[in-house]
């Protein structure tokens, strides 16, 4: 059955009362000792053994997970090889997977992206794209993701401080240009609505700017929100909120560092127990705020 | 010895009399039919023989490649190290390398692309990179390649019609989101020019609008430009010439389908030979309209 993205993500959200994900960023300096010390000099093992033992512990609790594809980059095509296998973990443990990998391109090179991270072997549910392009770069990843429902999530507005110097340019009538961006979205994403009132097109929306986010949820009514921003980069659940629908609906956030890193701040349990642990709290909180 | 990219092209481009480079895309779809069937279903094996060839073909003719890793990564991680593998080749070859990757990120994931891109084994000289999240995303590129002086591109004006819906956006000044992109990346690149006047810190300017090169030229002076939009999408070595300081220098222009496929249109002779001439013949048209 070909499936909906954002239909599907949003029933496992609510399956599991937890309008969360969980960022896979994984950082060799930053593993457990245990397991620097079980794989010495094989990084790349080491960063298998921890990214398996992660989802292990996160997949009864959250609906999806997002690898960061940068973080296994930085092995060139052994770190590539470990987030393929990753994804298909994931998938046989029950979770969602969206492939944050910021890809941007135009026509026949931006399909050849999506051939690579849309419809090819063991690829995420839906990945992150960058639309400074326009439509020549984003259509590609849609279509190549229509015959298994997957999606994609635009960059919009982005939680980091320097984004604001490009993305708050503004025209004669005030609007700014991620203002500009998320009509863009609104547009591209009107032909692939599900049954649950939002498109496989979504946005990505940072969770540091509420007030904005509460405009883009006006200016996007059926775009899922993927929400970075939260713990590490200083959102609150309240902030996050207001990314929601009032249903409770409509979005998804994500924290990374602040779950897979608690062991660093909860030293006294297992560590993969202090992951678990941190990901239900991470859970609880958000769902407080928006259910 | 550390090198300077800009410093290191421009000797490069005036040693081979030829401010070109080409652009190694390669689809399986579109090989020689002699690579095909010897390598049968082995995709990236003749993907493999097929750069190769490219490579030894164009390599006493231009001074660069500009791989676009979207191509290799449709094979996902055997592309990804078939990327690696023909940037040492290419080195090998006498060949500077621009790693065409548009990534985009922040802070620490930025860094871990970097890592991955830049100052990891068998990186190439420069890549290209998207500036949607301002400068956050932009230094950790630059700073990762201090040590061997490589360069970054930033996406500026792309070559593609719908880039313009979203980087003509205007404020009241009439100023463009582009413009205001160029002067970010003329700030960004103040602090790494080298003896040849340009910075380590490069632009992308599409050659399908030739005014608004000259306009980028201006605002840009210490920019070196990386074109694209020869050849298949349809500009000519006039159109390029607006994106050259008036001593000929300043910019690289970019083909990638006419050089690589021109056995496609020349049948008549070996295909690697048809490859070294259009390419010879790409050179010897931009040079003319720019020394």
């Amino acid at each position: 059955m070909p499936g909906h993205f954002a239909d599907d993500l949003t029933a496992a959200i609510i399956d599991k009362h937890a309008p969360v994900c969980v960022g896979i960023d994984p950082s060799y300096e930053r593993l457990p000792e245990s397991i620097k010390r079980k794989f010495g000099d094989d990084q790349v093992a080491a960063l298998r053994e921890f990214c398996t033992e992660v989802i292990g512990a996160v997949a009864p609790i959250v609906p999806a997970i997002k690898p960061q594809i940068a973080y296994f980059e930085v092995h060139q095509s052994a770190g590539v090889k470990l987030y393929f296998d990753m994804i298909a973990l994931a998938r046989a443990s029950g979770l969602m997977i969206i492939g944050d990998i910021k890809r941007s391109d135009i026509g026949s090179t931006a399909q050849a992206y999506a051939r690579g991270h849309v419809s090819g072997e063991n690829c995420p549910d839906a990945v992150t794209v960058n639309g400074y392009l326009g439509s020549d770069g984003l259509t590609p990843f849609i279509s190549e993701g229509d015959a298994d429902g997957r999606g994609i999530f635009i960059l919009v507005r982005t939680s980091n401080p320097s984004g604001a110097v490009i993305q708050d340019f503004a025209d004669a009538s005030g609007k700014k240009f991620y203002q500009h961006m998320a009509e863009q979205v609104a547009a591209l994403g009107r032909d692939s609505v599900g049954s649950s009132g939002l498109s496989r097109v979504g946005a990505v929306v940072g969770a540091t700017y509420p007030d904005e986010a509460r405009q883009l949820r006006e200016m996007m009514p059926e775009q899922l929100f993927l929400v970075p921003g939260y713990g590490a980069q200083g959102a609150t659940a309240a902030d996050c909120a207001a990314s929601f629908r009032p249903d409770g609906t409509g979005a998804i956030v994500n924290a990374s560092r602040s779950v897979i890193y608690a062991f660093d701040k909860n030293p006294d349990v297992d560590w993969r127990q202090a992951v678990g642990q941190a990901a239900g709290a991470f859970a609880a909180d958000v769902a407080d705020a928006v259910f």
